[in-house]
């Protein structure tokens, strides 16, 4: 009899999303329901907002906020000051926004929106490296091709599989792209002491 | 500038939910932003779902699906078969449904909604101690009064001072209401020489 069916539906969407399981999307669920009718309302509401006032930008796919329901490019790509040769690709925004804090970065992105693992690419989001691809084709026909590709995905197993797919592929495309990694080595603040095997190697192969 | 409005909107709405940090709804609402829009309105309709087929129940506060506008009491209270002398005392529904697994228990519940911690009651869910108070006066009056109350609440200092408080509101009403806890001890399966003390203590205590 218990939890109800409304209930079970909720559970089920809910443990979709990454980072929440059956039992934590069960108590969300009895959390909601013991909620004013007016929370209730503005938990639709401000979910509402957010599929209805954003869009993913058809170059990078950042979701944006389009000022007009013709406008296809967020901030970033439409921005003319900055570089539009270098495309930075991250697997998820909030690796943007971290890299977008150091405002060192003057060059634009492409969120992948997933990884390789193995042989299948990891569930979830949808998965751009095909839109990559003809983003970097299509660009190289036009004035400004891309000279750079930086692959800023985390250095896991399935970050490295994924880098090298991706190098693999647009090498494919024989078009004098360069291709970079971000560096490797020890993080500021931490002690050598403490370092993995693989972190030192990696700190002294790229020393300078 | 990122992340944008409605994405700051989500995140402050969704980060008030119990286990959920504003990093994680920050990639909540980055993934929600990916799926089609026919999973977002699957989203929006099953949490709306949620919200209107469901109801908590005057008595003891969980949620139910009633067969009609005028239906208030959930299944459990409204079933002639259980004992409604006893209330079993839980904090949440979670709870409830762990006891009701066991099908040893006849009597009835209370959803709690939250715990007592030093002087103010826990935030989130409504905490439902007067109502609990008022049902068992109105009981108290009608032909089946309450015999027991069960505080089946975590033991933990929250849980302890909570169940301190209750049995102290329950002695108040003089209503000569017997006020029981569950039984503490060595869980089974568990090993002795790796019990702490005060479980230890207990078991000790409780032996029979």
């Amino acid at each position: 009899m218990l939890p109800h069916k409304p209930i079970q539906d909720f559970v089920k969407i809910i443990s979709l999303l990454p980072g929440i399981g059956p039992r934590q999307a069960l108590r969300l669920a009895y959390h909601l329901l013991h909620l004013s009718p007016k929370k209730q309302q503005e938990f639709i509401r401000t979910t509402q907002g957010l599929f209805s006032k954003m869009k993913l930008c058809s170059d990078c796919f950042l979701p944006f906020e389009p000022r007009s329901s013709k406008e296809k490019l967020c901030e970033i790509c439409r921005d003319p000051s900055r570089d539009h040769s270098v495309i930075c690709v991250v697997e998820k925004e909030t690796d943007l926004l971290t890299i977008e804090k150091t405002k060192k970065y003057h060059g634009v992105y492409h969120i992948l929106g997933g990884l390789y693992s193995g042989k299948k690419k990891k569930q979830g989001a949808s998965f751009t490296l095909p839109q990559l691809i003809q983003r970097v084709k299509r660009y190289s026909k036009s004035t400004r091709p891309i000279r750079e590709i930086i692959l800023a995905l985390n250095p896991t197993s399935e970050g490295n599989l994924t880098s090298y797919y991706i190098e693999k592929a647009i090498r494919n495309l024989n078009l004098n792209i360069k291709i970079t990694r971000l560096a490797r080595g020890i993080p500021s603040g931490g002690e050598i002491e403490f370092a993995d095997s693989e972190t030192l190697i990696n700190a002294l192969e790229g020393r300078k």
